[in-house]
């Protein structure tokens, strides 16, 4: 039988397809195998020794091996956005513009090109992380910044072309719906039940336990109640912090086995599918509101949203989050 | 220079990113050509000679020939949803889920096989179009039906692997925030300016002329100013009608050629993109409402969103729809 759920933050609604469900075993076969990279390209930009090919680095963590950097954050060669422009909004008719004031940094992950987050060692995962702090906290303190975003993708089928191993951080002067609503809605909530909707989230997908892929010391890693799509894992913090620059040194290294072991179970029971992940944070400037918490959404792109999905916003869920929970659990990770 | 533009009754962002933009031209090489198809194929549930392999037809439109149906409408065999269930909302802990009550169907659009709307004559388009406004006014008067979507997938990237030309319309008792929100908007709109925001919007895409691909007595296409995908494009009844079931006769035929038109445009000019098309229409029970204006949208599936369009919902669009508007009109159809 076809289920409605609801987000309890967002109030949006997913179908969770039962009849049509697929068994996650039928997704191995969808997803390319990867192929084999060597672990250095030298007509890769973000290879070691083809530093000149980016623009100067804002952040490095430097490494005793390998090469003498072990993170690097530049800026976007090929930005969406510009930080030299005006903020100013302007009318061309009844229509609202402004310029694309912004600032886009890519955060190279490894000088090695054929590592992954799943494949790297939790030490590197560590400093990835703590260059995503850096970044935001300096960043934030940019004017008329108000929102950064902080992503990954992985794989041309998650939008990115580029092999070598790198997340992104685009920062805007632009609070858009999108983030505004389920903010709204988190203030409502919090004005009913005096509580922090997502905290409330957490504990109830801890009681109820069966969609729980992983929990560890700060964090739970679930497929949510109200997936939008198939093996879709949520990443909590589970002390109250409305911004990723908030995360401690303790979570920082806890957070580092968790994102590496769920996306190495991703990697390995469903054949390395593509996908993205991001960190949804408050805005810059409510990091002490007592409604919002940041976290990490996990969406393996296997699957394709069509127009039911565009017309509605109601996603159609082919794999209940339940059985996608039990067999990510059950894939062990070395 | 990247811009920033804002969708008018939305208060949705795009980013427009004029360095990073595409030609057009760009975009032909990326498609596939479609492989040459049969007009009937044994071994399709929808070609004529087939009929018991879908559910009885709800609705059909007779033919003088090639059989003895020219459009023909069946339940969905494998619907996400089912009208034989409660639609009653239940709590699972502090969760909300309802069983997935709703109707779900399948518009055949000709009997031929190898035909699509762009390819049909504007005769057969009408049908479908009055099929639509049959099915829309007989579902709308189901009980506990609150929300209409009716729309097309056309090839796999857009969401379907069943090549039989086809539409689709589901019916849910939910109306989700994707729906509500710009209804929200629209009120707070017609509030402060005592207009519809879609009538304003079309006047002013009318005004500003250079996103228009095609105007007609009754209907204006166009390439929005806040588009969020290369060559999305709107077609908006210039008549203030909130729901789709209030298309007048006149307009139906008027529409038809104008869908089938840009979507020729589509086809010819972007080498036959897979797309998606849907049709946003007032909730049941809001058909007089002063807010709300059908329209429909279409949306080749020719870019990948990824990370930052999933995190902020702005998308960064790589043909400036000035542009698109432009290659589109000057792409001829015979």
């Amino acid at each position: 039988m076809p289920e409605f759920r609801q987000n309890l933050a967002t109030k949006e609604w997913v179908i969770v397809a039962w009849e049509r469900a697929k068994r996650p075993h039928d997704f191995q076969k969808d997803s390319e195998l990867p192929k084999e990279l060597p672990p250095l390209r030298e007509d890769c930009p973000f290879c070691p020794g083809n530093e000149s090919k980016t623009p100067p680095a804002v952040f490095s963590i430097s490494a005793r091996n390998v090469s003498d950097w072990s993170v690097r954050v530049v800026p976007n060669k090929f930005a969406a956005l510009n930080p030299n422009l005006s903020t100013k909004r302007e009318q061309r008719g009844k229509f609202l513009r402004a310029d694309g004031f912004g600032i886009a940094e890519v955060i190279i992950e490894t000088p090695l090109h054929n590592l992954t987050i799943a494949t790297m060692d939790a030490e590197q995962v560590q400093k990835i992380l703590r260059a995503y702090k850096q970044r935001y906290l300096e960043v934030a303190q940019s004017k008329n910044i108000n929102l950064i975003t902080i992503f990954r993708n992985f794989g041309v089928r998650a939008g990115t072309s580029l092999e070598h191993p790198h997340s992104q951080l685009i920062a805007t002067p632009i609070i858009p719906p999108h983030v505004r609503d389920p903010f709204q809605q988190a203030m409502y909530y919090y004005d009913s039940q005096g509580s922090c909707v997502y905290c409330d989230m957490v504990k109830e997908e801890l009681e109820q336990k069966e969609r729980i892929v992983l929990e560890s010391k700060h964090f739970v890693a679930a497929c949510p109640f109200a997936s939008r799509t198939p093996f879709e894992t949520r990443i909590w913090p589970k002390r109250h912090t409305p911004a990723y620059g908030q995360i401690s040194e303790a979570e920082v290294a806890d957070l580092a086995y968790v994102l590496k072991t769920v996306l190495a179970k991703i990697r390995i029971g469903l054949n390395a599918p593509h996908y993205n992940y991001v960190i949804r944070s408050a805005p810059i400037g409510d990091e002490d509101t007592r409604y919002l918490h940041w976290y990490m959404v996990i969406i393996p792109k296997i699957t394709t949203p069509a127009g039911f999905e565009i017309g509605t916003g109601i996603y159609i869920n082919v794999v209940p989050p339940e059985q996608a929970a039990k067999y990510l659990r059950e894939v062990e990770v070395k």
